[in-house]
């Protein structure tokens, strides 16, 4: 079994001069778990920032299939820690080991997208206008474009998801993919699970050849991982978790000498909107798929569907009854930590105060063991629209129900919905009259806006959006997963009339890549004469 | 003759509520030019933002056909607008009606362009993946990404280009091309060749049945302008101008409710590399050019080569005296403003207590016709790195050259250098050796980098990059000029199962508007079966 040792790594240099330290916490029990981490000194913090940049300098010289074996070595050395990894971090997440193996799967499958993404070659966007040196009255120069790394970016992990947003999440897979060394602030929830990670990551690292300082993790307070944002050496940031970590990020990023991108997924309720259409056909099956979606992993995706609309008509009582009968018999559950479930608690009281609590399940939370009950509440639109902290994020298996009068009250109850990572629409032929309105809205809102399904779930591929408009990220322009996700970190350069031998393969008239590029304004992978 | 009302326009209405006016100012003469400009008021910005809102969910109905044509509509209507348009550009900017007629073909030139992408249709990024339901262990959702337009932009002009970063410039362009409404802040020093451009898109709009509001043109002081930058309504900013305007409007857009994206293009002194093999081959010939690179347009382009490094043999003497003798016979010649005059006497006053004075023009400037005299300097490198100030940029016809010991101090002067929108290189083979790592170093400080030519001339085509690193740009993810400027005013949304009909027509399976899309990670301009 890979060894714990509570140090930071200055790239492959395990690290730990500071003084203070902590432990993490079984959310099962309240216990304390093995492993004494060493939170990271400034001096050290320093020794990352340079490691991180001569890094780059060395790893822009690796060819894309060098690259792409790195991040499939990554993927094969995480899954060789075997049970071991999932152990520590069911015990450090309270996230059951079945979804645990599932979501290391979605890890190491990411990481071979980008491999694949690389191999493949054609995201850099070349394009290629060539030189008319007779054009009138000047000649046009000879100009490619193509897509390089920004330098290193920090990651900072996520509490909901200790693989696939953490050390070596989507993040991190599509920064190594862009061509950037990472550095990233582990999650003091699971601390023991991002060191076990991270110690593949630089097993991958030397297998393969990399530079020392391609990669880094840092055990760090707030104010210590603020020093390295605010580092010049650092050029971009990734970051899953609250709006005020996110925004604290944000704003020290924005206020550096240099600023520099913010990529912070913060916050959400995703609104599902239940058109009565939908709800007369088939109101019992969306009550039991959403109940279903609302508590899935004890609600805390960054997607879970926090805010219903719909009509308030007969159907809307069957609905209601039977989503309520559903949550009774859902039992509470472990959350990730107790500073996590007493958010929660302290959310859904506030809702008891300004909405109805319409179902909770009829068992009684086990305060040991950190866990949460599932709550429904309803609230009328107009209530709903009267009171902003009504469209607030509580982060858990609670959602609530805002009673709309008709569809046009259902349009205006989600315009004053802010910036959604989704966005839900269930509806049927009868609907269709006033469905086209909702449906545009939806897309202003969201970064993603589903059919007849629900948000759950995040599918990695090419064509997955996961961002959205503010407050749900810092930068609408992008998503955090699949693909797309590698364009956070890259920017364009020109290369204007170089010689053939000084081009990056990418831009040479042969095309060795074979990529698909714009030559004089058509796609094609052909050489060029 | 079109007439100049010196109102405000609030979409397609005329307006003129304050009580502030000024008027323009000719910099061959300093006499006030025809037209009481009328300064927005707070209570007309408000309604311009609702008008902008309400454009937008209209004009994203339009067809990419409808807007191409709007586009070219408005190509038209400015080169309607014939001499008259000259006359004033050129009465209130001091540049020359020859430079301002081929300024105005890259501005109708450059909203063809726009209108050329939006029929072709791929910049859309469009990537479909195909739902697989009987996957293990969970169905695959389908899923389809294409790009949306973040809502109305804001458009700051520039006095250095009347037409083609103004009005109707590169930033108007590709945000309407986008599918954003803009909002055009007119630039102090040509209101009125603003009024008659924005009188031409106006035109334009009615004539292509373009929604009243999806384009508004301000009169404003700094005060006003930054009141419009923190309306809700506005979700993006264009601005070309100088280092502290654009970060006025960056921090003001960061630090709102909900930031936005700021494309501020400020500054940069274009650092020209000369390698000791090529001022060898030919250092005359590269002389000459050089000087007609740095007095072009009396110095006033953003891609000015204001910088030069090279190593201080004897050819770099040959080198010096042809400069010196080919400034001294340029003839100082009229700037913009005489605010911008002052503030080159001054940049030149400051180099002259820094740097030695190498050659000037032999003629004395007139002062009433707001001239400016070409100078040369000159530094050893050690002082250059020593003194950051000479790293500024000095906006108008002067250059310094740094004078290095070898390559290695090249390399290291470059490497003190901010970040650049050009960088160029004068190598020859005698120079191989030491290349590379040079021109690795230019991609990192700039947004394009240039090979044996200079960077004044800013290409408009798909490859260009006109951009760079902080402070260039406030954003250097992005390009203001040539086609990709467009992928600054949008952002990625996810369509997850929905049915053909409801899909925007870039997602649908039989692909009617024929572009390249990626279905399950293939590039192909097939229908789905």
């Amino acid at each position: 079994m890979a060894e714990i040792t509570g140090k930071n790594f200055i790239g492959n240099t395990a690290s730990a001069k500071g003084t203070k330290t902590f432990q993490a916490t079984n959310p099962f029990n309240g216990g304390l778990l093995p492993g004494i981490f060493y939170l990271i000194t400034e001096e050290e913090i320093a020794a990352v920032a340079v490691k991180a940049t001569e890094a780059f300098k060395i790893y822009q010289q690796k060819t894309a299939e060098e690259k792409a074996v790195f991040l499939e070595t990554i993927a094969d050395e995480i899954t060789a820690l075997g049970d071991d990894l999932i152990n520590r971090a069911a015990a450090e997440s309270g996230l059951p080991p079945a979804r645990l193996t599932g979501e290391r799967g979605r890890t190491t499958g990411q990481l071979k997208l980008f491999a694949k993404l690389l191999r493949e070659g054609s995201w850099v966007d070349a394009r290629i206008d060539t030189a008319i040196p007779d054009r009138q009255p000047l000649p046009k120069p000879d100009l490619r474009h193509m897509l390089i790394p920004l330098g290193p970016v920090m990651v900072f992990g996520a509490s909901n998801f200790p693989f696939a947003y953490s050390a070596a999440g989507g993040d991190t897979a599509s920064a190594l993919a862009a061509g950037c060394p990472v550095i990233v602030k582990a999650h003091p929830s699971h601390p023991g699970t991002d060191e076990m990670v991270s110690q593949a990551i630089i097993s991958a690292a030397k297998k393969t050849n990399m530079p020392d300082g391609i990669y880094s993790m840092v055990f760090s307070n707030e104010e210590t991982a603020i020093k390295l944002v605010t580092n010049p050496a650092v050029k971009a940031i990734g970051f899953t978790g609250s709006r005020k970590g996110g925004m604290a990020i944000f704003n020290a990023a924005v206020n550096r000498a240099e600023p520099i991108p913010v990529y912070a997924e913060m916050s959400a309720v995703n609104p599902v909107i239940l058109m009565p259409g939908a709800v007369a056909a088939n109101g019992a099956g969306i009550a039991n798929a959403f109940a279903a979606s609302v508590t899935m992993g004890v609600g805390q995706f960054c997607t879970n569907p926090g805010l219903v609309f719909m009509v308030d008509d007969e159907n809307a009582k069957t609905f209601l009854n039977t989503l309520s009968a559903v949550i009774k018999s859902i039992a509470p559950a472990t959350m990730l930590s107790k500073n996590i479930c007493a958010n929660y608690n302290a959310g859904v009281d506030k809702l008891k105060t300004l909405a109805t609590l319409s179902a909770q399940s009829d068992a009684v939370a086990d305060v040991h063991k950190t866990e949460a009950v599932p709550c429904i509440f309803t609230v009328a639109q107009n209530d709903f629209i009267a009171n902003k902290n009504l469209s607030n994020e509580v982060f858990g298996p609670a959602s609530l129900i805002v009673l709309c009068k008709n569809t046009e009250e259902i349009y205006e109850a989600l315009q004053n919905a802010e910036g959604q990572l989704t966005a839900t629409v269930h509806a049927n032929a009868d609907d269709e009259k006033s469905l086209q309105p909702i449906i545009d809205l939806m897309k202003e809102k969201a970064g993603r806006i589903v059919f007849g399904g629900f948000p759950t779930g995040v599918e990695v591929c090419d064509s997955m959006v996961h961002g959205g408009p503010f407050p749900s990220t810092t930068d609408s322009r992008s998503t955090s997963v699949g693909s797309a996700a590698i364009l956070r970190f890259v920017r364009p350069v020109a290369y204007q009339n170089f010689p053939q031998h000084l081009l990056p393969d990418a831009l040479k008239n042969n095309n060795p890549l074979k990529i698909l590029r714009m030559v004089n304004g058509e796609y094609k992978r052909d050489a060029i004469d």
